[in-house]
């Protein structure tokens, strides 16, 4: 049975509260489970934080053990060369994910520290996003 | 049954052929036959042209009445207005594909101009990102 | 009696579909005909095509024997030197016209390689571009 | 009867005199009574000065009862944002002109900070670019 | 004997009449016959295109068959990364040409998209530039 | 008592006039009246022109007698290097206003040519930025 | 009674040990304790870290229930899009502050990823900035 | 004789009082008789202002009768595209002189929109720098 | 006896399991324990965190009572505006380190936010670039 | 008979030791000498120096008497200015050449102080180039 | 009696021979007798050298017992971080001189590694730029 | 015995001269004498030039015979390519070193065209970043 986990980064504790208009009106929570229930053939863990080093610990933690990563750096995706750097150096393959076009937002937005690192990139289709990023690891 | 098309860019009509390292050794040809076992639920047409302007005049044939098209424009992704224009005139949804992780690759393929009016990305999955793609269109 | 033409480029041919509130909602077509009713003293003749280099085979074919270019080359405005090399390389004047104010655009809208070469350039009236660059040609 | 006023802005008092290769040798005052000729159905006014704050309060002054204004800021154009902001701050529409083709001038020309707020831009036709800008009134 | 092929990109067909003081004033088809009676031991063929696409087509047409390619993509140089792809993905080397000096003009005109999959670059000699490239095709 | 004066720059006379939704709907002297009722222990003067160069007379005018300077400069505070000499020529401090939060609009509006020289930076609080600005000068 | 709060970033805690001559010689309890008797009408916590990820925890925490926050994020400022993202996503308006006027110091000090979100901006009055910031919420 | 005028823009009727360090102690009045006494030869005159457009005006007046200007456009110099393009205009030769190093200075000082269009630059020699424009025009 | 620390930041803990052909196969505690070993004349510390703030919380811990402070940063490096103000707040002289030639590398970590603060750099020696920071605190 | 001469730069008397991959591994003495075998017609000198204006001084010794000159200015093509202005300065023509297809490496060797001043420009064919650019005097 | 120097950098040597439309067609040899005529109270050397180092040499040779040095480095003035840290090492005042009015021509010569260094600068005078400087030695 | 060579670029044989308060008062030869007396387990070897080219040249001499070269190009370091390519060239490992901390200063000194080649760098140390080259190489 494979492990998985998703890892969250700043503010998406906020999920569901937040800018709606932009992420939604569903916590992670309900939306965590709803995939569970979905993937029932994996192992599906979940982690949030909004401290930077810690998602670097996580990622080393669960980076050489677990068969897939899949990280939404939200913020820290782009400012953060010490992520990227930790996506590197695990052997866990990791698949970014973005709820929103992080394209049809701010500039700074469209830079990723993580995506040179990932397996690969899927971004704008809301939650949907986690949804796909688990199949890519299911074939 | 759901209406959707693959449409392709310059120089992918060389799948197999050209750096087999970056884009794997299979034609696009016999994997869209694949994708067509695969999802038998949906009508999937495939397009592909090294012409600009051919690929904005099929957008504009399609983008009325699919329900979705899986865009890869290759290089024009990177240089072509009239193509994120195109994308955002039509009313089909679009999703952005790319075979590598262009992120991995030269500084001028980290810009798209379809991103901004796509309804979600997916890249680096290989072939896959295709497969994926196809996946979004089915919730 | 003066010979002018009207070259249109990429998606203006969705004119009336494509994001009404900036483009207006008249079709290209029945704009020409109500151009033709109001400048009866000019032969006015129309092309579009979705192909860059098809707008530089047009610049070249009516380049040596027409009066007068209205050229609206849409997105190729910004993007393309080819156009822009064949407005200097041909001895008809060319107007340069745009249906929106680019200025108050996205940024890439601000470029344009067709100005250098024109002999004028009108935009930001809608449709009434086209029809004050007819009269800058009948002084 | 329409009321339009011409807002001409630093050194076009030299027209004539100041390069006259590129704004060619008739003075402004001249061509404007050929103006007034021509427009018989439109009360024409003409304001010129050196000094970018009175140009600004000649725009506030009749922003809000003239019917049009056709401003050539001239150097102005290219590093007045105050100028910028009154074309925004008042309710009659703006159209922005120039003699000269200012895209083929030095790269400093090529920024305005009035075409965001203009209603449209006519440049590049020598002086008959002012006639265009009425016309554009007319319709 | 060798097969060799010269592929011109836009405009290129104006040659002759087209700003002579900077390309001469000779037609490539006359200067070709020229060629070809100088380089006898060689099979040369021409193509030339206007449209992006069809220089594309043509690349893949010839490159995995022909002794060597003598490219001038003229304006697309500058801006085309599917002909810089599509020279990367055929086999047969290419030789990019330029009758003038391109450093010496504007400076978009610096950049190439070509020289990086190039087996050479040669620019500057007027038309003895193509001259050149066949010599350095047969050593 | 404390002597004070208020310094406004450009456009800023149409203040109640001008994009309301931005600037608020009342009009400066409305606003100073009462300024003035409520810092009753201060001698406050006001003085507004749209000429860069009268604000610099007015600041070498008070700038050497005066207890304080509350300065919105306006659209000059993002181009005057003229204004931004007078400040730190003089030996009044200055505070910089602004009434609306300047980094939640255009770029051009995030540089300022004054705040090197300023004793502080005060802005975002819409009118009652001034109040605040009094405020730091009564300590 | 209003609840308000300051939040303090990175090396705040060594303020009074740290660059006296920048930053003052008090150390910011004392400072607390003085607003504190200053300002009796107002409920006034204080919190201060180091670890960016618990600036935005506690952001997060008052951000639904308190009045307003006072927040001087220090070095943060000028590289967390994560706090600047917590700033838009909470309900309870934030002002940011800085003690030394940043735009007299280096360059990547004059950029603000919290200006944005901000209610509004008070920054170069030593710790009196504070000071001004109670006052903001105090009308 | 001949006929030579000083012009000084902004701030400069502080010298002597402004940033004595910078720009020394003596008031350009007192300079100004100094150098006609020296220069006895010579009919010389001065003006100063801080508008932008009474330096331009005054160009205008002095540019076709005068046998030549010493320009001091202070700050104006680096942001004054209408001030050089005055420069430009007139006949009579402008000799662009500032008293400090303006390279030793902020790095928007680097930036001079007068030189292009002077006969000369002096800078840096303190008041001498005035002398010395005198003297280059007594050859 | 000198009292030293070395303290690491990201993804060091990983050493000798991260990307060995950049960093190396022996894990720092082993490197440590040699480096005691070798200079036994020093009282040495190690301190490592994946937290940006923890790493800033040491640095004040250790900055006023030890004798020196050896620090890799690592990717906070060439990011932290936190890290280089706690270096520059605190007494005790850091010096700066890094196993790989940074500038061998990817341009962002060209970038040193602790270099201007530092008392000196030394990178590029694999390990022993610790070794020689000792070295230079024992002059 | 004509008169040449090849100049080249700095580092190229390495040849044949440096960096073999790059620029092959015979020297240029060798195949200075076949070079002047196979072109019988020619009377071809050689000089190189690692000393910047040491170039200049054999280009302006030969500049103004030979029939043509093959530079090979190596590193300093990307950074001399002085070698530039001599290649203008001179009346023979010079035909720049590299070894290696600089548009392959590094950002800095894609920009040339040569190129402005070249006839033309030759590169990517190893030690070939210098032989084509033989043939490019031979016409 | 004051000791001084004209040092010359690469080309100059080529002066009345080397484009004389820009640089006048008097040698410097000439140039220097009838400035020994004219200033017969001053000691007046010259030194003029292609290679970078030597003026370094000649610079610090002369810089710590000469009156003045009057430097016109040519195109080292441009790239030549050596020169002027030369200029700043040593004790004798530098006036740097241009023939040509730098600012009228590329880019690139707008920027001066001297400047910062120098005492002041004199440029665009012709030859008489050194007749200035002279003079600006002799107060 | 290990035969080492320290190299020093331009205005390095200024020391104990030039800005004593930059880097320190005691010249090189008395210097390299200390370094002798206590490295005497070392052959060491010492050349300076203010001559890129004979830098060059030096490199090269020693660059395939020596155990290490110490190398400080100064000014050199951020403007010369050619000395970059010849660390690179040559088989003896590099150690790049400053005497002051390059990042404390302008920022064209944070460049190094050096580094990139070099086994290690050492800067901001004073003349101590020699020896400590030194002792880099005898591990």
């Amino acid at each position: 049975m494979k492990k998985l986990i998703i890892i969250n980064g700043p503010n998406l504790n906020l999920l569901g509260k937040r800018e709606p208009d932009v992420y939604g009106d569903m916590s992670f929570e309900d939306y965590f489970s709803k995939l569970q229930m979905t993937f029932k053939e994996v192992q599906l863990a979940y982690f949030q934080s909004n401290i930077e080093g810690e998602l670097i610990d996580k990622l080393q933690e669960v980076g050489f053990s677990y068969d897939g990563i899949i990280l939404n750096a939200a913020a820290y995706t782009h400012t953060s060369v010490g992520l990227g750097d930790a996506v590197k150096a695990i052997s866990t393959p990791v698949v970014e994910v973005h709820i929103s076009n992080t394209f049809k937002r701010e500039d700074f937005r469209h830079i990723s520290h993580i995506s040179a690192g990932a397996k690969g990139v899927i971004l704008g289709f809301g939650l949907a996003s986690y949804d796909l990023a688990i199949h890519s690891f299911l074939k």
